[in-house]
């Protein structure tokens, strides 16, 4: 069998470009890619940094990647949506075909879901990577490859504005504007939100948020209750009547809450502490609907990348530094060390 | 201007008989009430002992009562839904009829809501009562007025269970077997319910829920993942679908977040502290909706009424004190001293 | 009590300028609005020909005019929502504010409305006409009245898409390209459609659907199987999975049932005969939804005003003609006369 | 490879036993099953009868049955749900893993459906059969296998229930008593429906619908003023909020759509002709939503075992006729002749 190059996390703080088998398409319904284009998630560096997010532990090497985009290579024989040549992003998280949860349209919550770079599997930083036919989706020529890799990442955008239920007239409060939040609010944009609020400790990155669908900006503040009024300032004496909180960051978590409208409903996109101060009384009193938010399902990434597609969402600003498949240990490690400046790194290649 | 006697909270600890006037009809859909019949609500006791719940404080005397039922005794001039001599329960919240939240549907959102012993609202504890014809419920000559005064607490119930999307095959589990826990147990088993697990720290009050929907008991756990694995043990390997958490207490909130199922659906329906100490990962990884619950709105009093007068739910077993109305200052004494052992104290009259 | 001119149906083809009572503030939720622009209705001319429409018949002379905006001329002690001088858009169906259909969210049905020109209910026809502060929008200035007397039949057109749940990625076929037509296409595309393919058998009025968000346009086919190859063509090889029916004519309801998606939903926005042939079968073996469509409810006209103010909707190429008041008789008998070549007609004024 | 007997619908009229091999689990995921029980469905006499439904066309000749239960002889490698040995309902409609459809959650709609006969597919009729481990259900051991087989005609009134929304409090009309009508009533009454309404030109029908949920029973009447009028008797005063309309002829369409109530659902359960005169402005004018219903999802199966098991929903009083295996195509014949008479044939076997 023939061997690759896989970029692998040997164990916390050590990735190494190590070989792995090339795979085969087994099933009919797979194909083979030749992965292009690849972002460095928080995820990857967290994993990288501490060896576990939650339950998943990383007790064996595994490849990283699972923001990626490349080229049909090959496809198996029952394959009708892609063909040879055709240059797609990739769903990374494979449920069973099986499971009670996928045959009623959640497979985001399959107990068997295999995720690319979440332990124990492997992820897709590798030259060539099998996926079923429906876990692909065709680009336009037009789109590069970095860019249809933050399909992955806008997902979660996708998915939280669904259950948020974002359309026409939607005040959106964006909590943390990194990559999940800058897309979270350009889709919210796009779903029909006609004012969405950017918040962040960073006026930087507040700026930024200009160019993913911000229609007001607002520092984040300590005193919850000034940041209530502010944000009901720039929405001329209203709240906001869905908030999507993107940070995990407890302070952000309860400014959020405080600040979603009666009967608003408030996502949890990012993760942060198991455990935080919560005030619970006012999820109550104004009867919120507070929704955990987990990866994305059907139709998620086919909108995200009809978004890139199309030109409705402009991801190019996202992407700020650039490593090829051959760095790509010093880009896991620049991202480690270097975490406040970077917005998304992309890892080119391998040819 | 004729007076009544009203029993009337003057301000912490001290609940007097006292005298205000019989009011009148102005409005032509209102009807004048004669009540038979008033629960006394945890809140009362609360404002009773502690002159306020969050942001509602009693700065003046108030009239207490809000779980009520009676005759009606006159009706205005557009009156269609009653006529004089009716035995009706009564919703004990008008909201304003011109408000945004009341015209889309979720008047129980209204911020112009008149909601009865509410400060600065007075409550129903006098002879007459106004209240507008759509807010009063006929009852059947079989169901007693104390039965009807459960209306009110019930239709707590039935809106987190509509809240839960409780139907057919759900699994529930019903957190604290107080009065609003084990009518909300009793609304999940003729929604459709087929499991309802009752958790409590009290034997007796599991007990009691047997009464009352419970399929299964568990005595509550200080430790959390041991709660969750009896609760799967009693749901034959399952984890429940629904909770409804109606203690409000800290622990109750964690086992409850913790044992509920994948994609499941949480209502919060008891009110304790304003900040707990909250498992939000659990809410994220397992895609959880957690639902802040207030009050009940169109359609959930008629539904409590209508289980009452059939007999689906028979309140008695809840009923567990009586005082009569010119008793009721003792009463509220009473409860605010043996709140362990009492379950629904209901005040009878006035004649 | 002094008078103003009104336009009244006097009976089947006969409009006069008649007198009426100024009307008078009585209730404090009210406010007086001085008409200035109102758009001629293809109901309006239905009863001007015929006198009724289904179980609405014109039993007495009524005052024409529904789709109206104009100034606040005087307010109701308790209004709050607007003062005199504010430029606003009127709903003119007012519902009871106590029945079961009202409190639930769903004005539109209440069976107590009291709608504008619907028989026997005058219209806004007038100088001055009376409506409660919460059925009166604000517009901005540099919106003209005559456009926002679009905001009635626009209205229309966001319930429609509510109904049909239009969203990011939606399909939509509009069927008819009258003004309500244009009107519903163009709130596809504020909602988020990406396609939104109009129907029609005028190539004149497609060519107008252009201007109202129309990507593609098909001309109407009496072979029904054509038909629907030609839609599945335009869009790729797909079928919409939204069909908004605003004609009412049975060959365009045939022909949308036919053409509209495995599992889509069909809203019959326009009326007709009271009869069709209808394709049954086809709704049953693709599981569609087929909404019945009646007026707007909370939310819709404030979209729909929203939609104007901001540009989103430009209504201008709907007007195509003009007349002054005290040439509202003309006008309603070219409408009757021209049905054809008008799009929409407004009538200004009265000074 | 060893042979087995298959009950063959050879040509329209001419059902044969004839051989067909014994299948061999090839997918790790199926279990082979020993069928012990089918029911005899309309759609079964009417491929004998007319060779075809709708574009479903028999062609060459097909195995029939798809109302079975039975008994796991052998299981794939991957099987865990069930062991040889346990006793199943079999859901018979398999739908491919990679569909669109499939993968959002509705199934039922998959256009790569294989569904046990209807052509070209082969149906249940043999003593061997192969299924997915997820399309079968344990039965306990005290249901026996003739009431399994009623799993799958009640999940076409689970299914339509739910697309009606029944729950609490429903008023439900059923139209037609056939068996498909008896289990959907007897469904809607365990989503909470307190009211349920049969309907039918046969009193005898009438009568049975007691044993299945009926609180009241109307007689078809050819005049649909008069139709609706006794409708609203019985309900004292209301229109039903559901109808299930489960004969698909024209005047129990007509009727139904008459007395649904305003803003209700309806849902086209039966089939019948392709084209019926619709009364449209009804949908309209009183914004029904009228659903197409086709086969079942995920859950709606497991609903089914679940009301049979626990004895919700008595199936016995269904079942009219019996034919053991080998005189089958007697029972075809039987139930083409003497339809009118019968309710539900069971084939049991083979051994």
């Amino acid at each position: 069998m023939s061997k690759q190059d896989a970029i692998v996390l040997q164990k916390p703080g050590v990735i190494t470009i190590d070989k792995r088998d090339v795979p085969e398409i087994k099933d009919p319904h797979y194909v083979k890619l030749h992965i292009k284009a690849t972002g460095i998630c928080g995820s990857d560096v967290h994993y990288y940094k501490q060896g576990a997010i939650g339950q998943f532990i990383v007790k064996s090497p595994m490849v990283l990647g699972h923001e990626s985009s490349g080229i049909v290579a090959e496809v198996g024989s029952a394959v009708k949506n892609v063909k040879v040549g055709d240059r797609v992003a990739i769903e990374p998280g494979i449920p069973s075909r099986y499971s009670d949860e996928t045959m009623a349209g959640n497979y985001n919550l399959c107990p068997y879901m295999v995720f690319a770079a979440t332990p124990p599997y492997d992820g897709t930083l590798t030259k060539y990577y099998l996926a079923p036919e429906d876990f692909v989706y065709k680009m336009p020529d037009h789109l590069s490859f970095e860019e249809g890799a933050l399909a992955e990442p806008m997902s979660v955008g996708v998915h939280a504005n669904k259950l948020a239920g974002t359309r026409f007239g939607s005040k959106v409060l964006v909590s943390g504007a990194g990559p999940v939040g800058l897309l979270a609010g350009a889709v919210a944009k796009n779903f029909g939100a006609t004012e969405v609020v950017f918040v962040d400790i960073s006026e930087e990155k507040l700026e930024r948020s200009k160019q993913f669908g911000a229609t007001h900006t607002v520092l984040s503040s300590t005193d919850e209750d000034r940041f209530v009024s502010e944000v009901s300032k720039v929405l001329g004496g209203c709240l906001p009547d869905i908030v999507l909180e993107c940070s995990g960051a407890q302070p952000a978590i309860r400014c959020g809450v405080k600040a979603c409208g009666v009967g608003g409903h408030y996502v949890q996109v990012g993760m942060g502490k198991d455990n935080v101060n919560f005030p619970i009384s006012e999820v109550g009193s104004k009867e919120l609907t507070f929704h955990g938010c987990f990866r994305y399902k059907k139709g998620d990434f086919a909108d995200s990348v009809a978004l890139l597609s199309t030109g409705r969402v402009n991801g190019k600003p996202l992407i700020s530094h650039r490593f090829t498949f051959d760095k790509a240990p010093d880009a896991y490690k620049f991202n480690a060390e270097h975490g406040g400046e970077v917005v998304k790194t992309i890892i080119t290649g391998p040819e």
